[in-house]
């Protein structure tokens, strides 16, 4: 299929994604999740007018990250915009059924006008995986499976496949078709060289999450991948990178609104998951030229996008614009100096 | 929970629902199931522009009948509709996962700002069983025990539960959570007096599908629901009743435009199941004045709903205006005539 309308490496595409965080209102108590989900809608909506050219929202289910159904958001956002292209961040396949995110995404697709994209992925949370009753000791099986049942449905056809981790099809399809005649998906991948291989053979695009250490440590990985594409029979697929960041007025202002809430967020994470606390220090590391975090005024970040996009080759970057209790004033304001400052400056340093 | 958001006996709402059957376009072949789709929601939005008080969408798994994932089309319909309630008719509660369903239809309720209810029923096609690797002879067991979890998730809180049909839960929590505290839903049944003690006994709202014979046939099931409520301990609550028709200028005219479709698409779904053709003497009987289907102009159709509503004692009726090929323009103009016309009329009628 024509993954060229996602981005080329000629002709980059640039994107903003979130994970719906809630942010503290007025009272210093985080607003409601529906709030936050509107809030959601309206930077969508901001971004299409704004510019940039693919808005994906990821899958949680948590308290402070509101959204679990990313398609249902992403409708109400496609009901008022009629440019910019809509995508996830990701879909997390492996505790879902590829049948379903297929049908949920064709959909979105149709009331769209052919604007709807997916990005699959394992998921780097783990709740999701006792709430629709999987074990997270089959974490490979059902990703595995699951991407292969899922490109089986691209074709739109009537699917036979049996396999271990969902019941077998016969001769069964997914409606409703596309009018394009397939999905656009990605495969999103954290850094496993086994899953940017897996990506390659099914002959899918690539989404890196770069959400610590350089971008530069990726281009093994992008390397690999173009080479196993090659090795496929596939022709040269896009690929995107998704990073966290924050662009305001000024470098200083940038992070002094965004350090305290990319911190909280991190801790809260971190006491699950053993991390050690993010200092400050680890903080500047990350915002500085060559770190993951793309923080800072239009020039800044724009510098660091044009580097990245650059070294790695991408066809798209997306910029994780949302931190934990980040307020959504500056949410928006971020949004549109990204929209209508950085990605022409992005432009202007790549052409 | 405060059913009577929902309509009540002294107040009763109207509401219009679909399956989003594929229309023939000008070259007399069906239009993409992608058309469909937003034709759907040009008809919610207009639903929503004459005052209709619901606008219901139906789940199907088939070529004919465009929407697989009724949220996602009523999240398009929210983005651009600021009033009318948005639910289904119905969601195949047996093969899907009350915990998704939970989640999107509270993602639903999320963007459209507490418009979003959901209709639950056992489905009376079978596509899904199959689709979603299910067996047909676990109908029973699917439903009842789906049922008891979704009325669990409606707390909003985290969830212990047990049965045999899906992975035991413990202490999960479906988010995002509702502002109102839970989301509204329906059970919607065919006609079987075990679907309606069953909905009484969990103090849910009911949808009586009354697709054939006359709606006086469904007294008893209304009357066995309000004693089931009362012995079970529950307030009154609505019941709702949903039945195919078509509205136009006049009666001749409204035949003539419903009865070609509605005869196929019957004998379609009729092949499958080994019903017999209907004749034109058929269909005459059920559009007669105490018939299922409620066809006609607007006087007739609105005598009809007012007398349905006191026999039954309605809370809400919710008219199936779509059937088969019927154009899209001849759908547009009955839902017109249904906000602007029929409901004021039956309104005055039960006055």
């Amino acid at each position: 299929m024509g993954y060229e309308i996602l981005g080329t490496r000629r002709e980059p595409s640039f994107g903003l994604d979130t994970f719906g965080d809630v942010e503290n209102g007025a009272d210093g108590q985080p607003v409601s999740q529906a709030e936050a989900i509107r809030q959601v809608v309206a930077e969508g909506v901001l971004a299409d007018q704004v510019g940039v050219d693919y808005f994906g929202v990821g899958e949680h289910h948590r308290t402070e990250m509101a959204v679990s159904s990313p398609d249902v958001v992403l409708a109400a956002i496609a009901g008022r915009t009629e440019r910019i292209r809509l995508g996830t961040a990701v879909t997390v396949l492996s505790s879902d059924d590829p049948v379903r995110v297929y049908e949920r995404f064709a959909t979105l697709d149709a009331v769209s006008r052919g604007r709807a994209e997916v990005t699959l992925g394992r998921g780097s949370f783990t709740e999701s995986f006792p709430l629709f009753g999987y074990s997270l000791d089959d974490y490979e099986a059902l990703f595995a499976e699951k991407l292969d049942l899922f490109t089986h449905l691209q074709k739109e056809k009537p699917v036979d496949w049996t396999g271990t981790v969902r019941p077998a099809l016969e001769g069964a399809q997914a409606f409703p078709v596309t009018e394009s005649g397939s999905l656009p998906a990605w495969v999103g991948v954290g850094g496993t060289p086994q899953s940017v291989v897996r990506a390659a053979a099914y002959g899918l695009p690539l989404v890196m999450a770069v959400i610590g250490g350089s971008p530069e440590r990726f281009t093994p990985l992008a390397d690999l991948y173009r080479r196993a594409l090659k090795e496929a029979g596939h022709a040269e697929l896009p690929i995107s990178m998704h990073s966290p960041g924050h662009v305001a007025a000024t470098d200083e202002l940038a992070v002094a609104q965004h350090f305290p809430h990319h911190q909280a967020a991190f801790a809260k994470i971190g006491a699950e998951r053993g991390w050690g606390p993010m200092s400050r220090a680890d903080y500047d590391a990350m915002a500085g030229p060559r770190g993951a975090l793309f923080v800072g005024s239009v020039e800044t970040v724009a510098q660091k996008i044009a580097w990245a996009v650059r070294t790695l080759g991408l066809s798209r970057f997306q910029l994780k614009y949302g931190a934990g209790a980040l307020p959504h004033e500056q949410r928006m304001e971020s949004i549109r100096l990204y929209g209508e400052q950085v990605v022409p400056r992005v432009k202007e340093l790549l052409g």
